[in-house]
């Protein structure tokens, strides 16, 4: 098989068979062709007025509503989500395009600045200075497995890539390309319908790593947005690092997820935490960035009792299809491999109940954390529904765990207010391993908000400066420009005096909406 | 010679020879001892109330004020850029620390968001999510030969990193060792005067690459400010590009700053134009990351008449102390080489008065559109008093040498109102090229201003996304943390529902300073 007409097709994971359609691995000539496309289309997207923008994010809401069914049918096909998960992704994806619609059309997002000219200021005087984010260039997309639609060709990536008005080419996951293609030709009558530039959007399939790293590493491309594992995440920021120019990256690569369950909330609902948590872990069949893999608790009664209501769930739990027989192999595989660490005990094991149709079913395995400190193993993430209860003996031994922990999206802490008051050492601590702290909740259940962080340090992130989930995720993509000295008629709608846009701007060190006197 | 006791020191550019203080370079235990401290202030300085840090800030402002003449006459020996403008220089520095105290007290500049709980919505209800922005740890700092004190130990990055609440540590250029030494001594009575933690600023010394690279790997380190040529900037960013966990590098390497002068203007003001390029080129001897080293026009009457003003002026010129040897050689080289290229008219020639003393003096090369487009290396920025002037015979050899550019600083437009209106197509071409865009002025002086943009697409810095200049060089040294579901009185100040800091907030996309209800 050469590259060029290599072919490969989609996998139902309910029966273990691949799907009829095929699918061609993009080849040289056709990701060239993308991305001198999506060069081309820079200078013309850098002059669309907001309205556009929004406008153009809208209709890939409205073409994507369009699909009805046929789109969550072909979803569940090649993921076995469930048609009920697939319909709340789809409304998630839509309701994130219009969230960003509607922040490209207030428009102060471009944290526009103004510092007016000071012509008799001694020694010099100071000149007229105006600033405001403008597009960054063409962003290359790696959507995810597990969220065949919100973190995927239509998801947070390219609708904040798109919203700061920057050309997208998206490289389709392998697991899902049929629903893949049904949202790119929703893009594209979008992109069609508001008379864009055609080099807006491009879609490409792929199976080889190498495919990606010929699109990373594209002159034209500006920046790159990832969803998935590390060791796929940290290939790509290591191409970007590597180019003459180089880019930067945001990689959302997943991560433990910490629980602590602080001893006044074990006392009070040891039994409901546990039932919560199980819910959290086995959600999406623990396929989630956010599943919480690991609980820190004080050895004692309460958390005894937490322990066995957490093993009663997990036996009672349903082997249930996972997203591809890798993802499914690595799951039992990496379970396996932390359960036989010495010192390890399985509660309940994960062995898939039927190889070929890729099942996967919830575990649990408890430590001592002298166990679980010893064995850096224990510390990555294992992606699937599984947690692992860690003993502490003391305040210590928790507080040990909490700095051994590696970079995660979220930590989570049980606790009464008291417990709250009496561990602030801990949630400083978690703090810096964090990019989002949860307090009696669950990881799980990412709220596309202004407010969210969904990023945080090294290996959950490659910048924890940068969220992907959220309104600001849309900094990812964008860059400041200064004008300096410039007639107002020369100047963005943004920066003109009478500011037309009617946007929050920072004049001289104070944020206003008033105008700028001529 | 080995690592450790190895020894070097200061130079003086007037006399040609090294000062007589000897400075050590940092061994490998003193440099991972500065980082094992910055690693152990990290919590305590997370807790800094902003008024501490605001302290803290107009404290070093004050130890440096109180240095008098001994450190501007200290730098001038390390220097020779004479007394008044390193009395600028320290004003700058000063005014600077003075500009991010203001901003960490007045506070909004941790963009706090705020999205209250919906706890009846459907299908899931909202919990309530708290976003802001929290120091990201320790800061390595490498600061630049051309700006002892801007640009340096107390500089910009300096400045910005602990007003978001970071450790420092600072190498120290070599070509200032001593005047290093006495604004770190400054910083440290600073932070003893604050009781901040010991580790909360170190000075190292080196003139090894090998010890810059091992600061930069050291695991406690989160970020670099550096501040210097292509080759050392590259070389820092690829070091920790490479780290088991790679960290964020804004890395300011200069460029070409090119000038368009469009046809109307040259008309208006051929000499006038000249005779201030003049100066901006020669400004500090050219030793200016925003010195102009290119200028386009239109072949013509207008544009001889500039070339003869600019040649007049550059053999007036009298030869100025550059900033050490390798400077000195590395300008009049770059300067020959571009001179020997086919094509290229040495106008002024730049040879050195007297090789010993490290003078340069002012050059002038002229050459076609057609040439200069042949040739790469005089895209390349020539760090010294000279620039070349372009003759391009028609609008498209504008564009074409416009399309050619590699990211910049800055890019100055000179014109009439119509030039610009004609040329509307320049302008939006420079937007893609240049962090900074200027019109009728000239890109030397860069403002310290909210609005300021110092960075521009590589190779001008690493990451088009950050400024090192201005109020925003703060965020590349901080990072997001959102608080899903606590208590108000867990949360940080700045996030609770009074609002007991009074910043601007994010609170469901509207930005207020009123207080959340509780």
């Amino acid at each position: 098989m050469d590259q060029e007409g290599k072919s490969f097709s989609g996998y139902n994971p309910r029966t273990g068979s691949p799907t009829s359609r095929q699918f061609y691995e993009a080849s040289a000539a056709e990701i060239e062709r993308a991305a001198r496309m999506a060069g081309e289309a820079v200078l013309p997207m850098q002059h669309l007025p907001a309205e556009k923008i929004a406008g153009f994010l809208e209709a890939i809401r409205s073409e994507i509503l369009g699909l009805g069914d046929e789109l969550v049918q072909q979803a569940d096909e090649e993921t076995a989500l469930g048609l009920d998960r697939l319909r709340g992704e789809r409304d998630r994806t839509c309701n994130q395009l219009k969230l960003f619609a509607d922040i490209v059309r207030e428009g102060s997002w471009v944290d526009a600045r103004i510092d007016t000219a000071l012509p008799d200021r001694k020694p010099l005087p100071r000149p007229d200075i105006r600033r405001m984010l403008q597009p960054l260039g063409p962003v290359a997309v790696f959507g995810a497995s597990n969220f065949p639609l919100a973190f995927s060709v239509a998801g947070g990536d390219t609708a904040s890539a798109f919203a700061a008005g920057n050309p997208v080419i998206v490289k389709a996951h392998p697991a899902h390309p049929a629903t893949s293609e049904l949202v790119a030709e929703a893009i594209q009558r979008a992109v069609a319908k508001e008379s864009l530039p055609s080099g807006t959007f491009s879609l490409l399939h792929g199976i080889r790593p190498e495919t990606s790293i010929a699109l990373v590493t594209r002159p034209e491309i500006q920046a790159v947005g990832f969803t998935g594992s590390t060791r796929a995440g940290r290939a790509l920021f290591d191409a970007a690092a590597k180019r003459e120019q180089p880019i930067p990256v945001f990689a959302e690569m997943g991560s433990v997820n910490p629980v602590f369950l602080l001893p006044g909330a074990l006392v009070e609902r040891a039994e409901a935490t546990a039932e919560a948590l199980y819910k959290s872990v086995t959600l999406g069949v623990g396929q989630f960035c956010t599943c919480p893999g690991l609980a820190i608790g004080m050895a004692g009664g309460a958390l005894d009792q937490f322990t066995a209501a957490l093993k009663k769930q997990a036996e009672q739990g349903a082997p249930a299809s996972m997203l591809n027989p890798h993802i499914a192999r690595g799951f039992s595989e990496a379970f396996e491999k932390a359960a036989a660490l010495p010192g390890v005990e399985t509660t309940v094991s994960v062995k898939a109940a039927e190889e070929k149709r890729t099942e996967g079913r919830p575990g649990v395995l408890v430590a001592e954390a002298e166990t679980w400190l010893q064995h850096r193993e224990l510390r990555e993430e294992i992606f699937g529904p599984s947690t692992i209860v860690v003993r502490c003996r003391s305040r210590g031994d928790a507080m040990r765990c909490a700095e051994a922990l590696e970079g995660t999206l979220t930590a989570t802490i049980h606790g009464t207010a008291e417990d709250l008051a009496g561990y602030a050492h801990l949630v400083a601590l978690l703090r810096q391993k964090a990019g989002r702290l949860i307090f009696n909740g669950y990881p799980t259940g990412v709220e596309v908000a202004h407010a969210m962080q969904h990023g945080g340090p090294y290996p959950s992130t490659t910048d924890a400066r940068f969220t992907s989930v959220g309104t600001a995720a849309i900094y990812r993509f964008a860059r400041p420009v200064c004008f300096q000295g410039f007639p107002d008629s020369a100047l963005p709608p943004e920066l003109q005096n009478a500011n037309p846009r009617g946007i929050w701007r920072m004049v001289n060190g104070q944020w206003t909406k008033d105008a700028v006197a001529g």
